[in-house]
């Protein structure tokens, strides 16, 4: 007999069905025993009546795997309406006693007990829904930038330039050389922008910074898209509205059920995402909040969190493109706006509060290259050979880098980007 | 008018069209100019006839981004039997003079130099054809294992404790505390095991070897998945034979055009690739080729070499099985054949004379992890996260690890592994 999942024991009433799982919970009640078993799919209610049977359960701990046989029956009391009755159980592997309990609705334990038992603690129905969450938003991404002609790629994580500025960057020897860990494969894809004019990673990025947030992770998954033969920044968010768009639509067909078990109210995402200029987003906050924000080079935190609850009451959108921000807060490849001196052709897109893409235009020209070079006082050492690209002909191109980690914990709203995370890296975790 | 792509020419017979790309070589004959333009899909002859336009081109260098617009007429002799006619051009960015030439069947340079220029090279079609073929591949593995309800992860790629042995792993400060770049995926993988029960992961994994070969690199991408409830290593083998059709089936589909441009032919993956236990093999060896190999711990390459010559003859299969390898080679989370003591429930994958795939049943109980550990003299410090898993119960499981640029360089059978790696990491390697 071929092994079910429990989440299909619904279409074997009337029938033996076999099952295997972890022994999520025993239920002793007078009359009754419940086995609740756990596989990858849900929960199954079983029902033991035997004395001996019962007794033998009892004497293992929460965890144990287990192999079950049983009748199924309609139940409009049980979960899901159907439970498994006269069943045969064995023993696959057993558990020592968990020291959390994973079938209570919530883990009751501080998130950084939860964060060291993570082996343990992900089996937690509500805490695997996440990563359900993010496989289905990978999905999303890829598929819909491959509809679009985009080559996936992969590009180094050991590199011999810091790309981002110096400061963030681990470092590590290289065989007697020194090197340090990708902070952005942005070098890489616009490189390829010349080769395969759009491409797209999914990849992991490091960032040394020393930030103890719950907004921070100095090791998380980045989503990167670089298009060629655009028209300016426009284009790649006409682009990226697609993909957010891609990434809801695959939740909602391959995480369906993650979605329910978490109570998630999946955003909408308008076919044409409001979009507001910095210079515009700054006139009105100075003129609704009364804070003297003109002249500032970058929006602070509660800024963000204004203009998408402004974005959520004027259009009903979670999300609020800002374009344009100051060329001075930018990185030196940005495309300053030909018609708006010190202004970039640039964009972050706000979800629900938060920066969760940025993205824009990029130099394409050599020339220009080193003159934005020269006028941060940057070396072009060490970044002859992606200069190279720009010197043999590169077209108008842009992108885009969404943190995978970020998005979900927006889905959830949750309080720490570490829940999002199956093994967060911050300044004091390094296991497991 | 839109932008078209050259490999979509032909379906505008008589109409003008807009082509954008990049001046891959101006043909001038005596009577004639040819501008061969390339964009991401293909080549397009464009035919130029006016003198003045002629004389403007012959100033621009190979590489210059253009924008083409003309009318499509049918040319038996023009490659792909159409080309462009009274082209109207515009430079959309200059080139410098490139160093290599795209152009040529070959681009002519050692491959160091390649390897140096490869923001450049890489636009050459044959080159770039490669990283299609791996772009399908990573998709066709994907959509394979999502369909048999494998989960995607990403795992951390900085850890606290070297997986699979200390000599060959990169060390890093993590804010002052030692850590390591992740050898493997493995002790994730298996723990997840625990949450979803089949989980895949593509990333990047980082080995310190200190070897200088063409087939060494020091950073690859590892294709990785691991399965639980498995009866033992052989469950494991029937997926990685489906995960191969699958990617073998994605490069038809996806990629038709650079196998056609390689002129390869894709290998045939039969149902149940054939088998052979390293203790036959060995004997088979032993017996055809009159070396004393029994009793070895594991196989030479000319020993893989000579096995698949053998399966290519016997089963007209590119692909082999070896099964059972000696415990003393195999990590120590390997579990062992419980009817043939030394050997283990372990396979390698041969594909055309190379090991491509590892993989295998791992232990699963706790107690066997602590006995495994003790009989190689190895501690559990550092492990013990990893370990938790199996504590609280594991049921039955393995997977297997594809590399990616071996996948590739086995296809076409490159010479160099470095070939099939957009930007390649070994020793001497670290830019671009």
């Amino acid at each position: 007999m071929e092994r079910i999942y429990t989440a299909d024991i619904k279409e074997h009433l009337g029938e033996r069905v076999r099952l295997v799982g972890w022994l999520h919970r025993l239920r002793r009640l007078s009359h009754v025993t419940f086995l609740i078993l756990r596989d990858a799919k849900g929960l199954a209610q079983v029902v033991v009546e035997d004395a001996t049977l019962v007794a033998k359960l009892a004497e293992l701990h929460n965890e144990t795997v287990l192999w079950v046989e049983g009748g199924v029956r309609a139940e409009a009391q049980a979960p899901g309406g159907v439970e498994v009755h006269e069943p045969v159980i064995q023993v696959i592997a057993p558990s020592h006693p968990p020291p959390l309990d994973i079938f209570r609705p919530a883990i009751k334990a501080p998130l950084p007990t939860i964060l060291d038992f993570a082996p343990l603690t992900l089996r937690h129905p509500r805490h695997r829904a996440l990563f359900h969450l993010a496989s289905a938003s990978m999905q999303g991404f890829r598929s819909t930038l491959r509809e679009m002609g985009f080559v996936e790629i992969q590009t180094p994580k050991i590199v011999g330039t810091a790309t981002e500025g110096g400061a963030n960057v681990f470092s590590l020897d290289y065989f007697g050389k020194p090197a340090y860990l990708a902070q952005s494969p942005q070098f890489y894809k616009q490189t390829m922008v010349g080769v395969f004019e759009r491409v797209f990673e999914v990849g992991p990025v490091f960032r040394a910074e020393p930030h103890d947030t719950p907004r921070h992770l100095n090791e998380y998954v980045s989503l990167d898209a670089e298009m060629g033969f655009i028209q300016d920044h426009t284009t790649v968010m006409a682009c990226l509205t697609r993909v957010i768009m891609g990434m809801v639509e695959a939740i909602r067909v391959e995480a369906g059920e993650a979605v329910s078990l978490l109570g998630l109210t999946l955003p909408e995402v308008l076919s044409s995402i409001p979009s507001v200029h910095f210079a515009d987003a700054q006139e009105m906050i100075a003129r609704e909040t009364g804070e003297d924000v003109i002249g500032e080079p970058d929006l602070a935190p509660s800024h963000e969190r204004w203009l998408s609850e402004w974005a959520r009451r004027e259009y009903g959108s979670d999300f609020l493109f800002v374009t344009g921000f100051p060329m001075v807060k930018r990185p030196f490849y940005t495309h300053p706006d030909p018609h708006k001196p010190g202004y970039s052709n640039s964009f972050d897109l706000l979800f629900r509060g938060l920066e969760l893409v940025t993205g824009g235009q990029r130099l394409h020209l050599y020339e220009d290259y080193l003159a934005a070079l020269g006028a941060r006082q940057l070396s072009p050492e060490g970044l002859e050979s992606y200069l190279d690209a720009f010197k043999y002909g590169m077209p108008p191109h842009g992108g885009f880098a969404i943190g995978l980690e970020r998005w979900v914990a927006r889905l959830i709203e949750a309080a720490n980007i570490r829940e999002t995370t199956l093994f967060p890296r911050d300044m004091h975790r390094l296991a497991p």
